[in-house]
Parts: structure tokens; C-alpha cells; sequence
């Protein structure tokens, strides 16, 4: 059942990769001079057989016995994602609800028997892709309301099924994880270029329930617009949409299942749209004095119809944090790529764009801006390794106590002005409330729309391990609250998971959830599917569990939300 | 409560406004000669008092008496859509299911009103935007299982609420028509861009529900796009989803709203993303020795990542037709637009791919291909003042007996060369056998993606004003089995209603159908808004009823989707 190599329970990736031992030290030297402290320690990974693991409540059947696991390793790997509080948790030694069973499907019809035996014995289902999830969306944490839990794990339904190159399309299973996926489609010439930040380890179909943020900056900013059908296993079967390059019958079934988290059934395999390999390319990157000159500068870029493939501003600190520059000027990554033509053109309208806008243009090493490939060269290139390492640095802090989380949005442009203020304000604040201290925070626009950019923030405090994750519980619903107030969503690509629940309370409408839970009793009767995340099933309540359980709740529904204030938004 | 001037109850556009009575000898002398007989002639459009309607079956409480109306010109014109079978019922002045009052709401609050009447009265609610359906989405025809029927006219809840220019979005009521739209963003330098067909008389809040298919010929082809936040009113409440640029929290709630044809509730309000005013244009057309080398040309274009605006492909006998060219080579109109940018990098790019496909470019009237409105010169603006005018020739042939309509569809480019032989072969034999003589078919592309064309078929078969209605139906369902089952969509932008439902039936997952329907079933208990379209809903079973009713039909449930013949859809 194991991959080769193994996954790391506990931490990024798998087992024997990350920081190395040098890497970690001064990673934790380096942070613990940013809070004036001498030194950071914490306890090390938990070995498996530390980890005091309840027994299995439930058995698989004698007929689906060989798909099912209740090894503790893969138990322990199954228990949580790769949030901040799962890191904590992991390294106390806290598995209070590990999954009774892991079960690993061969085949869609392994899917559609396992579902049958959940049902059957009252037990919950939690799809699981590459389990990379930052807000509490795979774990089974599901309250005493079942008899048990099942971690379905798509790992084994990989690969590239199809590819239809005349229409620059591929039928992909739903456990196929990004290496793999590129690497099938590569000898076909042809790419998805969907590159979030869990890329390495997270799966086609994890994007596409959680509505994944990739590669493109501007245009084709999440998983939803490669997504040209799918097909899902449900309690009560098996769909399948039909691909179409575009319709007009009816409101989307593709959309309905996009984003659903699980709730509504396991997307099992997907015809996605393909991109021809980029063989032109243009980089560039400008200084800004300040985070608004650099905004003024991609609402301009952003609503002038030339849709780079990056157009990342960073805010001075988070420059300066990531070596991409000296912490005084905001920086902004810009580039362009075509498989079709070069893009010379696009890339000169952009620097007078930026020029316009007060922005000081800085040409790749290379000197003209245009050659080479913009993600790996100068400033960009500083920037994506650093990137890219993010996630193992999670497991080195958390064990000493250090809180470090991140927490995005999308907002208008009317509003962001308001809402970077406010959170760099109130948040600032919080932090230090919290920990006691000051902590750090910073912003970046992942992506950018012409109607307003996604600000994707940074934080970090120093608490202690043992208090942690209650610190942790509250900066986040701080967080949760404070950017739904200020007119941004709760998320704009991490999903919503648990951990974002009290936003998205407040933020969608409540008769959308109504139509949304009854569309779910309709595909899953029983609520057996994913519960806890998203939303309240009809007919099985479920206790608060999970990463937020005990979080310093407001409740959402009791107070007017504070965006009117703001004017227009009602809900 | 009519507004000024009064709109045809028996056609398209304004009382006094259409084609002279010389336009239409000629247009009328020329489809004789098509059809190869002397001469063509039918009755003249019904005098009001000449069409009999029964009496209003329900009547409004006192309180909404001022809104309501049941004078015969009014119910009459809200007794049909536009299209070919309404315009036959009209000329037969057959209207046995006229609506027994007309609301026409002033603000929000009327509607919530209506709707509680309604809902109390055990009545339907038909919201109606603009009446331009063609796929039988607007008329009272729900059977016996309703008291009465209400036609919500929202023509009163018109105008744009509010802009932001800084995010280059509108608040609009939904009921504001296309020219009224435009002019009132004109004062902002703004513009929708969104340019369907039925552009002066139709609605923001009809093209929402009926994802209507706009100017846009790549990108943003639909008003999907364009649609920033929504409000609708339910009879169960009201709900506004929440501006914003971009989200990853949950299903989209408005990809929901989006297509759902009054299903699910009466649109009130949308804010949209808006275009700067385009200052930089190029134009070209360009012919092709037959219509798949076109199509090739065309692929090449959509995957090229330029997005032309308008990339319209004109098959040999559809641009003679409309006096675009002679007939014996298919045209592609080519346009570019940016209100940033001179466009010339990206149209001489798409000379070059033109060109590589066998394509002669022929430049416009200026000459150098890159001047004045592509819209409005040369070979390109002969097809639009044609598609411009096309809606005003029903009225004058469908009177005669002449069956004219279109079918649209997308289809993935792997199988568009099946899908259109088999189209063109199979439809042109039953306009034969349903007719007894040859009809005449044609096809252009009104949409193109990277991943496959959307095809629109215009047809014409020469019946008798007393036969045609069910000569359409023969013909149209048979349109309707065979662009499913060669793989396409049964619509690209007319939206199902009741005319498309025998190929919606067959085209989407079952399980989708029963989740829509139990939304439709938590915002709207008593199925009353807009019952036929769409699904069956939950609790109010349905008489057959409607422009469908009568139809030669074959159980698509019945038999399996031909589809799978042809490799990879299962639904």
C-alpha cells in the first residue's frame, strides 16, 4: 500500500527530505533574532510508537479487506493535513481521532464498494488526495455522531488515462499528483501548468475540491477553468458531465462539484484543458517606494487585457524576508509566456504600465528582459526557491513554539486599501495581544483580477508549543473575521475546510447553504461524506470537532456583519 | 405600465419598427425562389381583439392591484418568447395558455410580494426579462396543477444602481435592457461589451439566467463571466452573494444562479465587470476553400492564447446568403480590441496562423487591415447589419409557412468534423422528409475555445403556415438527439427551456438533475417560479404543456446515449 518513498507523517514531503540539519539551525538562529530571543528548541518528530493510538472501531468486509489498512503509520499519516495547528498537534503527540481505517481504491468501482460499506456500517468517508491541506479538510474529526472512519485515499487511481491532443485536453484520474501528471503529459507536448505551492504532493483531484490556486497569476487563476468534465462516486452513484468547450444548459454541473470539498461525492477522474509547452517567454521585476505604487501598478496591468503569467507584487518586508530584496522598496515579479508566439509586445505595454505607475524596472541578469525562463532567474528566481522550500520550514518552527501561518483573500479595489490596512493594523495587534510580544507580518498578491487582487498574508509570533495551537486558534479566527468585515472572502484558494468555517459562515449566503446541504442530502443521504468541513449536513448533526474546536468563537449569525458598514454588501 | 414606444405582442422589437413592406416582398420573392415556387403569403399579424384569451383565472389582493394587469395587449405579449413556434402560434392567434395577471414590480420588495401572493395563491410566477426566449423559456404554459399563472415582467426594475470605477464593476437592476445599459455606463467611459443577438430587447438579469452568449467571440464568451456578485429573490427569502474578484469558498454560489432560468429565483440585481471603451481595433477577413479548412485556422487561433473578440467562421452558403461573400469559399471574420493597447502584434500573429492554415486574407475596405470598426467595414460589418436585422425576418416568413430556425451547440474539435458531417447530412434529410422537398442549411461559428468551436446551424424548409408547428417539432427534436448524441451541447447560449429539455435530459448527469432539484426544492418549496423549464421539480408533477407538448418524442431515458458509440461520454 506505501508509496515508495514514504510520505513523512509529520511533517513536508517524504521521508528523509527537507532542511537539513545546517539548513534547520539557521532557520531557527535566524528567526529567533527577528524576536530578540537567544535561541529555539522543540521535542523532535513523534516515532510511530509514541503515539498512543485508540483502536479501530470499525473492519472492513472479508471482500474489501485488501484495499483497507489500520497499520498505525498510515493512520498517523492520515490524521491530519499540513496546517500549522496539524504540525502542532502532530508534534504533541495528539491523535485523539485518527481514521479507524485507511482505504486504498484500485478502481472507481473500488470507490463506489468502499462508499457502499461506509454507509452501510454508519460510518464517515473522508476523501483524501495528497493531504496537503491547510485548513482542516481531510481529517476525521467527525464527532461521536458515526461508528466510525474511513480515510479514502485516492493515491492509487493515478495516472493519465487519455489524451486528445486535437483539442488540447487529457483524461486524468483524480490521485494523480503534479510530477506525475506533468510528466505523462510531457510526451505529448502538452502541460496543465497548475503549479500551487503543495504541487509535489497534492493531486488533481485535491485541486479541484478544494478550487486550487496555480501557476497563473492572472487569467486562468484556479483549477476551475482547466476543468472541462469530471466524474464522481457518490452514495447514490456514479456521474459523469460531459466535455464541452463551453454550454449554456443550465447552471454548470462542474461547478457545482468544484469546491465541494468532498461533501458531495469523490471526484474520481477529470478531462482538464491542456496548455501547449511555453517556448517564449519575457521576465522582468520593478521597485515600488511603497505596497499601493506597486497596487496602482497591477490594477493597471490587471485591467489592461494582457494577462501575464506572473504578476506577483511583495511587500517590502516579505522582500526582504525572502532575499529577493533589501526591505525598503515593494517588489513586483512580472512575466509573460506563450507556447504560440513571443511576447515581446505584451511584455513592453506591461513596463510602460508599471513605468506609469512610478515603478523602477529591474531587468533579469540576462540584461534585455526577455530571455531565459523569468521563474528561475534574478529577484523571481530568488523568490520561487524560497517558494517552493516554504513548506519544510514549517516543521522545523512549529515544535519551538513559533506560530507562522498564512491566511488569504481576494477583495475589489475599492476596498483593499482599507482591508491591507486594516489587517496589517488590527492583525499587528493581535499578534502581539496573543503571544505577547510583537510578531511579523507581511503581504504578497498571488493573483490579481481586473476587478481587484488576491493578498495572500504572512504572519508570525512566538508562543511556546505547549500553548500554541489555543494562540494559534486565536489569531486565526481574528483573521477569519477580520477579512470577511473588511469585504475579502475567507479564502481564495486554501479551500474552507474547518478552519475557515466562521468566515464562510458569515460571508455566503444562508439560503445558498441551504440549497447547497439539500443538493448534498439529495447525492448523500446519510451525510456521510466529509463531515465537518464547509457546511452543516441536514439529519446528522455533528459535534464541534476538529482544528477550530474550542476556538474563541463569535458567533457569526448574532452579529450584523461588519462589512455593511462599508456600504453595498448585504447577505 | 407600457412602456413608450409599445412593444410587439406578434414579433420582434417596437410597434412600427421591422422590416417595410418592401423589404419584406423582396426577402419574401427571394426564399420563394430559394424554394422554387411562385410566390409566398400568410395572414397578417393578429389585431388584439381578434385573439380570444380566457379569463383571468386568479386576481391580485388590493395591496399589489397597482402592479398587476390583466389587459389583453399585455397578456398576449407575455404569452410567447420569439421563436419560431411562438411566432407560428401567434400568426395562428393560438394562445390557450395566456398568463391570467402581468406584475411589473417597481422595486425589490414588490417582488418578495408578488412571490408570497403568488406562492399563497397556489399559483406560478414566470419571471420575464425581455421575452426574447427561443427555447419556450418565458410562457404561462405549466398545466393544470397551478391556479393561475403571473408573468413577472422586471422591465420597471431597470437602470445601473452604482459604479466602481476603480474595480471597473456596475451595480445594474436585472431588468435594465442592453441599450439603456451601455448608454448609462457610457458616462463612466465603461462599457459591458456583452452584445447577444436579442441586444436591444433583452435584459442583464435574462442573460444571467439563461447564460446568454455575447460579443466576445474567445475569453469571456458568456455573461458567466462577467458576473461579479447576484441578488435573488427566492420564496424563501432574499440572498446576495458577496463582490469579489476571485474565490476558492466552496461552490461558487452564483455559478449556481447562472443558468437556472427562474428556477430558482427571480435575479433582481447584479454587479458586473465592466470593459474600458475599446480605442485600438483590427479587422481582417479571409477566405477558405471549405469549411474545415477554416475550422483548422480557427483551432489554431483559439489555442494560440490571442483571444481575438470576434473569430467567426462563415460556411460558403451561410455568407452567400447574408451577401458576405459569393459562395463558394468560407469566410473568417477576424477582429481585435483593447482600450489599452494597439492590437497589431496580436492580428499580425493571426495572419500568420490564418495563412499557415490556407487562408486568403482579405484586408478591409481602409486596406491596411489594422483601421476603423472591425464591426462595420468590409465583408464583417455586410454580416453583422445581416445578424442585426435577421430577428425581424420571422415575422415576415413564418406567417407564409416557411419553417426557419437555428440550432446551436459546442462540441470538443476531436469530434467536431463527425458532429458537423453528421449534422449537415442527417438534418438536411429530415427537413426533406418532414417538408417533402429540400430545405437549405447552413453554419457558422458564433464561439470558439481552445478546446473545440460553438457550431449554430440556420435551417429553412418550406411547410404551410397550418402544418409548420409540428413539422418544426419533428425536426427540432430530431436537432436536438443528434447534437447530443454526436457529443455536443443541445445549447451553447439559447438556454434549454422547454424546447431543448429532450436533449438537456439526455446531455446531464442524472444525479445533477436530482441535486438541482432538491435545491430548486429548499428555495422554492411549492415549485412555483417558472415550472417547465429545466427539470421536473420536486412535489408538483407537470402536465406535458408548452411549445414541446405534442412532440414527435423518443424516450431518452429510455434508450442509451448514442454518445457512447462514439468513445468516453457516459453520463
Amino acid at each position: 500500500m506505501n508509496t515508495t518513498p514514504r510520505r513523512k507523517f509529520w511533517g513536508w514531503g517524504f521521508e528523509g527530505q527537507g532542511l537539513d540539519e545546517d539548513e534547520a539551525q539557521r532557520l531557527r538562529e535566524r528567526v529567533a533574532r527577528g524576536f530578540g530571543v537567544d535561541e529555539l528548541s522543540g521535542p523532535p518528530p513523534p516515532p510511530i510508537d509514541e503515539v498512543p493510538l485508540r483502536s479501530p472501531r470499525i473492519q472492513p468486509p472479508p471482500s474489501l479487506a485488501h484495499l483497507c489498512t489500520a497499520d498505525p503509520y498510515e493512520r498517523l499519516l492520515h490524521s491530519y493535513g499540513r496546517s500549522f495547528a496539524d504540525a502542532v498537534r502532530i508534534f504533541r503527540r495528539d491523535f485523539p481521532e485518527p481514521p479507524d481505517q485507511v482505504a486504498y481504491p484500485k478502481t472507481e468501482d473500488d470507490v463506489t464498494s468502499l462508499l457502499s460499506w461506509i454507509d452501510g456500517a454508519g460510518a464517515a468517508a473522508i476523501p483524501f488526495g495528497g493531504g496537503s491541506s491547510v485548513c482542516g479538510g481531510v481529517e476525521p474529526a467527525v464527532g461521536d455522531n458515526y461508528r466510525g472512519t474511513v480515510s479514502l485515499d485516492l493515491a492509487a487511481l493515478t495516472g493519465v488515462v487519455e489524451v486528445d491532443a486535437t483539442s488540447r485536453a487529457a483524461s486524468i484520474r483524480a490521485g494523480t499528483r503534479g510530477p506525475v501528471l506533468e510528466a505523462e503529459l510531457k510526451s505529448h507536448g502538452l502541460t496543465l501548468r497548475h503549479f500551487p505551492q503543495s504541487f509535489e504532493h497534492s493531486t488533481l483531484g485535491g485541486w479541484i475540491a478544494t478550487r486550487s490556486g496555480g501557476h497563473f497569476a492572472s487569467l486562468f487563476t484556479h483549477i476551475d477553468d482547466f476543468v472541462e468534465s469530471l466524474r464522481v462516486v457518490t452514495p447514490r452513484g456514479t456521474l459523469e458531465s460531459r466535455r464541452l468547450p463551453g454550454s449554456g444548459a443550465g447552471p454548470s454541473p462542474d461547478r457545482l462539484f468544484i469546491g465541494s470539498e468532498g461533501i458531495l461525492g469523490v471526484i474520481t477522474q477529470a478531462w482538464v484543458r491542456l496548455q501547449s509547452v511555453p517556448k517564449f517567454r519575457a521576465s522582468a521585476a520593478a521597485l515600488f517606494s511603497d505596497f499601493f505604487a506597486g497596487s496602482e501598478a497591477v490594477r493597471a496591468l490587471s485591467q489592461a487585457g494582457l494577462y501575464p503569467s506572473n504578476c506577483r507584487l511583495i511587500d517590502a518586508r516579505e522582500a526582504a524576508v525572502s532575499g529577493a530584496a533589501d526591505g525598503s522598496h515593494a517588489l513586483l515579479v512580472l512575466g509573460f509566456e506563450s507556447g504560440d508566439h513571443p511576447v515581446e509586445p505584451w511584455m513592453a505595454r506591461a513596463l510602460e504600465l508599471v513605468a506609469d505607475a512610478g515603478g523602477e524596472v529591474q531587468l533579469p541578469e540576462g540584461g534585455d528582459g526577455h530571455a531565459g525562463d523569468p521563474h528561475r532567474t534574478g529577484a523571481a528566481g530568488e523568490w520561487r526557491r524560497a517558494f517552493l522550500r516554504a513548506p519544510y520550514a514549517r516543521e522545523v518552527l512549529a515544535p519551538t513554539g513559533v506560530i507562522g501561518d498564512t491566511f488569504e483573500t481576494a477583495v475589489t479595489w475599492d476596498r483593499f486599501h482599507d482591508l491591507y490596512e486594516g489587517v496589517m493594523a488590527r492583525m499587528g495587534e493581535v499578534i502581539r495581544e496573543v503571544t505577547g510580544k510583537p510578531g511579523h507580518l507581511s503581504c504578497r498578491f498571488t493573483h490579481v483580477y481586473p476587478d481587484g487582487p488576491a493578498p495572500y498574508f504572512t504572519f508570525q509570533g512566538l508562543g511556546t508549543l505547549a500553548g500554541a495551537l489555543e494562540q494559534w486558534r486565536e489569531i486565526k479566527e481574528e483573521a477569519n473575521q477580520l477579512v470577511v468585515a473588511l469585504g475579502g472572502t475567507v479564502t481564495h484558494h486554501h479551500a474552507v475546510g474547518r478552519d475557515h468555517r466562521s468566515g464562510y459562515r458569515r460571508q455566503r449566503p444562508a439560503l445558498f447553504a441551504d440549497a447547497l446541504a439539500a443538493a448534498k442530502h439529495a447525492l448523500d443521504p446519510n451525510a456521510i461524506l466529509n463531515p465537518g468541513v464547509l457546511i452543516d449536513p441536514i439529519g446528522r448533526p455533528l459535534g464541534v470537532t476538529g482544528a477550530m474546536k474550542g476556538a474563541v468563537s463569535r458567533d457569526p449569525e448574532s452579529e450584523p456583519p461588519r462589512v455593511d458598514e462599508l456600504g453595498g454588501v448585504r447577505q
